[in-house]
């Protein structure tokens, strides 16, 4: 079968259809910060997205692509929260009824704010079921068209759009990015990005972001072909569960990526504390992991320009206070 | 003596002199928070400004004008940490030496900040030293000029471009303001935006926001003469502390303010615990009054647009910590 990998065109027409709808997040840099790295470090805020992650992007672009008939008859997805709310938001805005799937562990706030936006949730367990079968067993029942995390191209050309915002907005600024990481799970930002900045700037090195444990796009990419992960609970980045890449977007990894580099949760909990401190930024675990990699050198920043995609904000309020204390404790 | 009040075309041309120094802070809404409120709130994320808070404006429309002579003699400025700040960086800038006079129990990450933008710092005491007086004779033994962090045509000016974006970006989303707030200490910032807004549109009410004990600002639009506050320490809003309107800042203020609201420690931080999980934004307690103003109610959004300037975001991570906790506590 073919496997149909979005292109730059594609990500361009998703631009078009996400104007107005989703918001031009902004490039940010702190002065302090790009002294410690001898470099420059720009950060795509997607925290400050509709829904607080990147994942309405790609929502949008899917739904807006789907015929009358389609929307009527709804939509489902299955999803750990991010792309969840991301579907639901972009639902309401465009009138489509909405059924999410979502693990029994999911943060409250993904949970709470699907519903806000008028979803009905059903709670799955994260080990024993398969989201993914109860998702298309709706979709069958009920006529609703499935929307995959991230393994579709429209999708992926959705969160691609994230790309060609952060490349422009480099240009406005006078620069162009040595590098620019995004957080991985499925791979659908990571590769939408690369997509996209490899077209618009060549020589621009695109990378993921993984948590210790769950770095299934680095192993595969360093055995070729697609690993799993061995173990679906365990990582503080509870966005970055996905258990393998995606047939899709593991040959786009293949082709665009330079790598993908492992944080561990420690490392992200610093990189969270870095946000708070020097960004004002809240940035949930599996959003802060792109900059834990510059942070830790494992992505270098000395005497380079790079861009980090800071992906979502959607963290409880007891865990935001647990990773800014265990940063505190580490640098004392 | 003739008390010189700045006009719109200040604002202005302090909004050219800014163009490429200063962020065009984003304009952010949620329409979960919207529903709630059963309007629209639109905040301006001064949290992002350069050194996290909007003192940078002023400081830099001020350091601009300077000549080269005094620019190379340097400036002095007195600050509980964000004015601080915004003169330090602004000086870093624009290449001119600062010394700046900082409380000793200002948060640690104001003073830490101040001195990595290359700044000397000097410490006294809230209570028993007189910081103007301090400021003042470090600027007639070096020649420094001195920054006030308020009360000057130049500062007012400066913090007034915060006004012309939010009254541009509201336009760009094609809706008006029918009220805007925006925290108070001195009035440098509440009378610059209304001296913006007033001029660009002016059906829209302009509101200052203070903290509860140190309304000096209320009290003084009420008796129709400067009123001190009765303390000069016991706010959480560390930069809301200033002890009477100023001379400059009061009449303005009284020719266009509204009013000014009041709100308690314990609104504020449920303010601060809103803008974390609805924003994404990290503000500090000053910061967040005028937000805690309108989710109290006594700013009422129901059937309006509302702009609330949230102007900082330098809080220690203890003190964040601390204010999720208390609002989790009192919605419990």
């Amino acid at each position: 079968m073919d496997i149909p990998s979005p292109v730059y065109a594609d990500v361009e027409a998703a631009a078009r259809r996400l104007a107005g709808a989703a918001i031009r997040t902004p490039l940010l840099e702190n002065p302090r910060v790009n002294d410690r790295l001898g470099g420059r470090l720009l950060i795509k805020a997607e925290t400050l997205q509709r829904t607080g992650s990147f994942k309405f992007r790609g929502a949008y672009n899917f739904i807006a692509q789907l015929s009358p008939a389609q929307r009527q008859a709804g939509v489902v997805a299955w999803s750990s929260g991010n792309h969840a709310q991301g579907v639901a938001e972009a639902a309401r805005i465009l009138g489509t009824p909405a059924t999410i799937v979502m693990p029994s562990d999911a943060p409250s706030i993904k949970v709470a704010n699907t519903r806000a936006s008028g979803a009905t949730v059903i709670s799955y367990d994260r080990v024993k079921d398969d989201r993914e079968a109860i998702a298309r067993d709706l979709a069958t029942r009920e006529g609703r068209t499935p929307i995959p995390p991230y393994d579709h191209p429209w999708i992926i050309a959705g969160q691609g759009t994230t790309g060609i915002e952060a490349v422009e907005q480099a240009r406005e600024l006078g620069v162009a990015f040595d590098a620019i990481i995004a957080p991985c799970s499925g791979g659908g930002l990571s590769t939408g990005v690369a997509t996209a900045v490899k077209h618009l700037s060549p020589t621009t090195e695109c990378y993921a972001g993984e948590p210790a444990g769950f770095d299934d796009l680095a192993r595969s990419l360093a055995a070729g072909d697609i690993r799993r992960n061995d173990k679906l609970v365990g990582s503080f980045c509870d966005a970055l569960l996905a258990p393998e890449p995606g047939k899709i977007t593991f040959p786009i990894a293949r082709r665009l990526l330079s790598g993908s580099i492992v944080a561990s949760d420690e490392e992200v909990a610093e990189a969270m504390e870095l946000a708070f401190r020097e960004f004002k930024l809240v940035v949930e675990p599996g959003g802060a992991v792109g900059l834990a990699a510059v942070l830790t050198g494992r992505l270098p920043a000395r005497g380079r320009t790079v861009c980090v995609v800071c992906s979502g904000g959607n963290v409880d309020g007891a865990t935001f206070r647990e990773a800014l204390a265990t940063a505190l404790r580490r640098a004392a």
